[in-house]
């Protein structure tokens, strides 16, 4: 089992007539009688392994080690479409290191029809497809061609902080509270852009970041919260300075790892021609042959307007532009000098063109940046436009003035999605299958049970308190079993306060009836949920918990802590800001009913479908 | 001004007899009557300029542009200890492209002098210095080599998620309130653990990642809540393979930026026999010869014990170790191999040894790391010595366990702390000197303001109140006088509800009484402070915030936003949960008053102090 004596598989045929050793993921296994076939797998390939052995006990996608001899072929048995289809391993011994059981996803073809969250909850089975592995080299590689050239052209990698201010990026922040400081919070970046503007006034010239921004965007289907961009920064350029080297960066590293680029040399479109010629600034250059291909094709759009009318749907824009106008790209950008009149004096705001460059590839936007004003007047002007007061600019950018005071150059620079890049060029059409472990499209990460609840404790430490979400419990569950898409009965019946009552007025099964208790364990209140027809043995689950006490909690702190009556405790403490646990004996019966946050209104459901939208943590109490 | 066309002041020594462009920063001027002697800097050097102009409008630290002759100077005025003090730039045309006014901390010398909070809320201006861009030019250049060493052993850089689930490593996680699920959180990672090993599952078989890892931990004077860590995992591994990759990694990397090891070959150490040797599991071999020299001695100890008694003053261990045992270094190591059995019994706990190896240098941990549990009833085994019991098992490390029972190969890694090891290599004794943008000793940002108060809106957005600080504002403001070392006088008085009955009961003058109003803005609350001698001017200061509503709020909504009545509110809005605004005028008197967050008590202190403690945003209210 050293790595020493390992032979990678992928050098097997190198190893013809020896005795060596091998391990790796099995892939597949035919027993023929007396004889085994396996196909064993590692990251550097697949061969053919003949045991004389039975190993019934060997399971596909175990992982085993097998020592043996590597013999050719027979000519008649070679197989030309695999890279080791001249070889074939002569099991001698084998060990197996890690057993499979049944696997909950399949590891063979693309997966694609596969749901989403069941995709991602077992993502490390996921990746081990070949597609998937494939990906995240072509991701690893592709990092380090780009790194390689900005190296070389005497680019400096620069971290910046991951806890800090609110800034004005068009998005919301993801905030992150502070113990030592209560009541205020830090912000995650939605990018770097205010430091590494900072890093030009601090001399570094020359300055790039592969930097992991978070945004609290609404979710669409095909984006997380994460993304990590690559973002760099240049002092003493102009427009055509940044473009050009873009263009040499994104050339020399797609080529590096054996992409196919249209052109070279970048065409540039007028923002108003591409609109004209497209009807949009994202457009494919691409015929019908160069897609198939999977040919790049970039190019720039530049000489867009500074400004645009606020969208009053959309509630950041509102904030950002008082005056009714807001940027279109980048607040911090410097129009075109020609303009520079016309944005200190506000006038014909909606003429001002910005010096922003887009880099668009196949229809998509895959990076953008800009000039910057790197002169106090024209940034308070930019805001001034946008309708902020004095005092506001000053609280929002007050250490970039002051920055622009003491000698900044000027400076420019650009930002690439890189998760997109990977997509263009690995040809797929979905950000989630170039992350390693993206985030599913109702913002929950993969495998980890995240966004969770969290202790009493940690939030009193944090002296925060959860208002309740602004629905009724009652409310937030329906529309939770309407959201997946669960079928179900809604029964409005008198008032109910025990198991037994409920049962007549839903005229159901006592045993299908979900009791939810509150307990206070330890120092915090969990839900328990039972079949109606059991009481809580508390000294068990106290054990299955491993809490030291455990006790219901009282009807006052019930409703203190809930908002609910005693009666009308619903199985989703979710709705209710609780950890939800369950005795599993509640899954003998296809079927749950329960008080749904009201003593007068019930639900009847499918288990499986309760157990699928609320992820209680099931207990065994049975034995 | 164009970068095509820009010398770097470090190739002018080969542009002699030419005439060229050149920018930078002005590191110092010398007027010599008619002739101005400049020496300019950019990144790649500093040449001496002569202008025979005035230039009186160029101030130090000013960028300008530089169009003139590279000449060859006299053999007797060559200045030996520049590198370009054989040549020097006669100056024909000059662009000032950002001129700097007088700066608030000087770039020269080493800055060690300065108040840290000072430094750090200009560090665009602090990184100037020669000897911090030394520094972020080594953590650019080391990472490369580090990352090299690794492309080139095949290991494929895989990034993990920001936003994850709380585990348990041992410290506090800092967390983020998720706005489309109320009440539940995200937690920031405290290092990629679980998801290198799950790429293990998923046969990544080597991985690394240059890890953002954050951890809520009390502040020392050299610690931050960010850190950057080197992180890898390898398949198929012993401990011995991963500590001979490390130490050619190490060893390669360090040479490649200079540095000089005390030997190529780490030496060994059995924790009992360092602990016995040097009374420590870190120490320092170096002779005070290599100290001098900068040699870096590297160690490894192994044969930790796996568990420790629970230390009952630490919350996290308390929480952790419910048996009274706890891990010593990571709960998902596995025993060396002799000791599975006994972990598995639960026998002899404290006796139980981990395959976990430290890296020591120069008497630091410069990381740490061990070969895995990859066997479900290890893991387990580990949690249960704890105490955990089995839903809590399930609870924290499912996952784990499901990834175990699906083919996990036997893998181990480390993880080094790259700040660290950038603070040995640069011959630094405190973290903050290697850190771009570190935070202060007190948890603020660089040059940015945060923590920071959110918005109500913001708050509610997430579900989410305040309760308060555990603490009084009276109790909470006399903290952060102390904790800053201010002086102070604390006065006890009858009960007062104006500036007048406050001024009479404190004996001070009414200008210097600092008036604390609770105004509703737009749809928040904020704190505006004025002399006591002045009334708001609700208009002036409705622009200045730019804001469209702005009014006095009601005694009500004062005390229950607040939970102080009018007439005690202090001008401290952090202590209230406000954004606090302040009238300048108030800096007309060298100190000021107020009562602080009762009726009966105030305080009388230096306006500077406030002003440093408090961090208000200050308003130009006199014109």
């Amino acid at each position: 089992m050293s790595e020493m004596t390992r032979t990678p598989i992928g050098e097997t045929a190198k190893a013809v007539g020896q005795t060596v050793t091998i391990s790796g993921w099995v892939q597949t296994k035919r027993d023929h009688g007396k004889i085994t076939f396996i196909d064993l797998r590692d990251r550097t390939g697949v061969i053919q392994c003949v045991g004389y052995q039975k190993m019934g006990e060997l399971t596909t996608e175990s992982v085993v080690e097998l020592t043996g001899l590597v013999k050719e072929r027979p000519a008649k048995m070679v197989n030309e479409h695999s890279p080791l289809g001249t070889v074939e391993f002569d099991v001698q011994e084998y060990t197996i290191l890690n057993a499979a059981k049944e696997l909950p996803i399949q590891v063979e073809g693309d997966g694609l029809d596969i749901n989403e969250e069941v995709r991602l909850k077992y993502r490390y089975l996921d990746l081990r497809r070949e597609r998937m592995h494939k990906i995240l080299k072509l991701r690893s590689d592709y990092f380090k061609s780009l790194r390689d050239v900005l190296y070389e052209n005497e680019f400096t990698e620069v971290e910046t902080p991951m806890l800090t201010k609110s800034t004005k990026e068009g998005s919301r922040d993801f905030i992150v509270p502070s113990r030592l400081q209560p009541g205020k919070f830090y912000a995650l970046p939605q990018s770097p852009q205010q430091y590494k503007q900072l890093l030009m006034t601090a001399g570094v010239e020359r300055y790039f970041q592969f930097a992991r921004c978070i945004r609290d965007e609404d979710l669409r289907a095909d984006r997380g919260f994460e993304f990590t961009q690559l973002d760099l920064e240049m002092s003493f350029v102009k427009r055509e300075d940044v473009m050009s080297m873009v263009q040499s960066l994104i050339t020399k590293s797609i080529k590096a790892v054996g992409g196919t680029l249209k052109t070279e040399e970048f065409p540039v479109y007028d923002y108003k021609d591409a609109v004209a010629k497209f009807g949009a600034d994202k457009f494919d250059l691409r015929t019908e042959q160069e897609k198939a291909d999977g040919v790049l094709a970039f190019a720039w759009v530049i000489n867009f307007p500074f400004f645009k009318k606020v969208d009053t749907t959309d509630a950041a824009e509102v904030i950002d532009g008082k005056s009714g106008w807001t940027f279109t790209h980048n607040p911090f950008s410097a129009p075109i000098p020609e303009h520079e009149e016309m944005l200190l004096k506000g006038e014909n705001v909606g003429e001002i063109l910005t010096t922003q460059y887009d880099l668009i590839c196949n229809g998509y936007e895959a990076g953008g940046g800009s000039i910057r004003s790197h002169r106090p007047d024209l940034l308070k002007a930019t805001f001034k436009v946008m309708g902020y007061g004095d005092a506001e600019i000053q609280d929002s950018v007050g250490h970039m003035l002051e920055a622009f005071e003491v000698g900044t150059p000027p400076h420019g620079g650009i930002a690439f999605g890189l998760d997109r890049f990977i997509m263009m060029l690995a040809g797929e059409t979905s950000l989630r299958e170039v992350i390693p472990f993206p985030m599913t499209s109702s913002g929950k990460t993969a495998v980890m049970d995240a966004p969770a609840a969290i202790s009493d404790e940690q939030m009193k430490e944090l002296h925060l308190k959860f208002d309740g979400a602004s629905k009724s419990p009652h409310d937030y569950i329906l529309e939770q079993l309407q959201t997946a898409g669960a079928s179900y009965e809604y029964i409005k019946h008198i008032p109910v306060r025990t198991s037994e009552e409920a049962e007549a007025a839903r005229k159901g099964k006592l045993e299908e009836g979900a009791k939810a208790l509150v307990l206070h364990a330890d120092r915090e209140f969990i839900l328990f949920v039972l079949p109606g027809n059991l009481r809580a043995d508390l000294d068990k689950l106290k054990e299955l918990l491993g809490v030291k006490k455990l006790a219901m909690a009282s009807k006052d702190s019930v409703l203190e802590k809930t908002g609910l009556e005693v009666g009308s405790i619903p199985p989703f403490g979710s709705s209710i800001g609780l950890k939800t646990y369950l005795d599993g004996r509640l899954g003998l019966n296809e079927q749950i009913a329960f008080n749904a946050g009201r003593l007068d209104r019930s639900v009847l459901m499918k288990y499986e479908d309760y157990i699928r939208i609320e992820k209680p943590t099931v207990l065994d109490l049975a034995s």
